[in-house]
């Protein structure tokens, strides 16, 4: 079967009048914002969104503002062609519909610098869930992620937007964004995909050599050693569960990583507020992240990020 | 003629249905976000609107977050059956088909405090213009308006929403924040109307005495000498004009005030950026803006705002 070619929109403007007549025609859309270098993760939420709605719009845009100075702008992998012939040939029966790849000009009429303090122009800033994990390495982050998936909303008008549970600081913060600011969307969170060996789908796992993408199993193990004693606990105990219980086993993993990786945090936090929590309620429930710093294949380092939900 | 009675709206959910309703039926939708205490000022907005576009949308809406904590939040004048009144009988032939009405937990789902370092939940911040003049006195005074407009633009959706020239900055703010996140409307800025002795019109008036409001004639009269001593320079220099020239000539008249008021700024500013100018350039113009602090009569301050444009 020939498939009709995707779209593929350069302008707000472009991007506007095809709503508009996804509208008039009363289709629903469901919208995939990426930064491009495509993976299984990506299309998974793809895959749903065509599932669940009758139009299905995917971006590509490596956002400046959600990058510090010392990042890795330059560097973040951009691989569009790729990108195009992954979203036109991944999915049987009904396909992507439209891609919208703008420019930075189109994004940040204002223009956008890295530096945070020479920023101007309006950004979106979520209080209370912003400032610690993540946020606490990278101040300015996620009011980078807010504000272009606040502007992405507002030309996508999208019925569903989809995020990846991987990022699952940026789900809270969406979240609450949406909440808060009355966006007309609904956000769904699909899980993590993960390669064979458990680590974590990222497009940042470009950057690492297959030994080191082998090593990096024990990220997922270490998680999963804390949910089992979570579970266990939770089960002799039948209330809630110490947090530094579910911590000391996952760093009792984390102590056979090559020495010179560095974890830059292991927490249990409110599935919700993203709060620390010194115990574990099983009827709230919690999110156990955490980061790891480990060698790039070309020098320097990637930091890579991973959750599980108890 | 007997009219259709305003149909009043109190959830987000109601706006969103008549809304869709309209958009179905490929109609224009007009907004004039207020604060209530309606008076002519915000019935010459309607009336544009009512000119411009099929439907038009009026909501009142004391917005907590744009007051600090000593400010005047619980006593700024709440009179919803006067207000629906004016809505009702002010217009002839076509007249205002909903008034938005919510609750604070409707726009703050995450709940509101006064205290800023104790906000939690996402809030807009339009950098650059957002931090001079107003902004320097009431330093989270324009993350509250912006914060709200963008809730209620999400709300909404109006293809035009007016605003008065009398908050200027609010103008700058509220266009700036449009451009950069994209949103799907068109801001109308419209001339600030006037009591006949040259006061703009404002719901802060209400706060006045009789005397009072007379004695604050002398508030547009300096800007208006500003204004002029601006034109002659003009047109003698045929180039810029120092900006102290034309200060020095509304502050002649703001020396005549009475001794217990007090001018908090009078500025000349970059119409579209707020930057603070030198000199006016006839080519870019400029805003005059002032902030007074006259006497209340039941005791207190109000602090009155004008503006001209050069």
């Amino acid at each position: 079967m020939t498939k009709t070619p995707i779209q593929i929109f350069r302008t707000v403007q472009q991007v506007r009048q095809w709503r508009h007549q996804c509208l008039l025609r009363q289709e629903t859309v469901g919208f995939v914002p990426t930064m491009g270098a495509l993976h299984k993760g990506h299309c998974h939420l793809v895959g749903q969104s065509l599932k669940e709605t009758h139009r299905t719009v995917v971006s590509i845009f490596v956002n400046p503002s959600q990058f510090a100075p010392h990042e890795d702008l330059d560097a973040y992998p951009r691989t569009l062609e790729r990108d195009l012939a992954t979203l036109q040939t991944s999915f049987s029966g009904k396909g992507v519909d439209a891609v919208f790849v703008p420019k930075v000009s189109e994004m940040y009429p204002s223009g956008i610098v890295l530096d945070v303090h020479k920023q101007v122009g309006a950004f979106v800033t979520v209080h209370g869930c912003s400032e610690q994990l993540e946020g606490a390495q990278r101040p300015a982050f996620f009011r980078g992620v807010a504000t272009v998936v606040a502007k992405l909303l507002n030309v996508v008008s999208p019925t569903k937007v989809y995020f990846g549970q991987k990022d699952a600081q940026q789900c809270v913060v969406i979240k609450n964004m949406v909440k808060d600011l009355l966006f007309d969307t609904e956000v769904s969170v699909l899980p993590t995909l993960r390669e064979e060996n458990g680590l974590a789908m990222s497009s940042r796992n470009e950057y690492l050599s297959p030994e080191t993408k082998d090593q990096c199993a024990i990220i997922y193990k270490g998680l999963c050693a804390g949910q089992a004693a979570y579970q266990t606990q939770k089960e002799s105990s039948q209330g809630p569960v110490s947090s530094n219980l579910i911590l000391e086993e996952i760093r009792r993993v984390y102590s056979k990583m090559p020495s010179d990786w560095e974890v830059e945090y292991i927490a249990i936090s409110h599935p919700e507020t993203l709060a620390d929590l010194e115990e574990v309620d099983p009827k709230v429930g919690a999110t156990v992240s955490t980061a790891v710093r480990v060698p790039k294949k070309e020098g320097g380092v990637a930091r890579l990020i991973d959750n599980v939900q108890l």
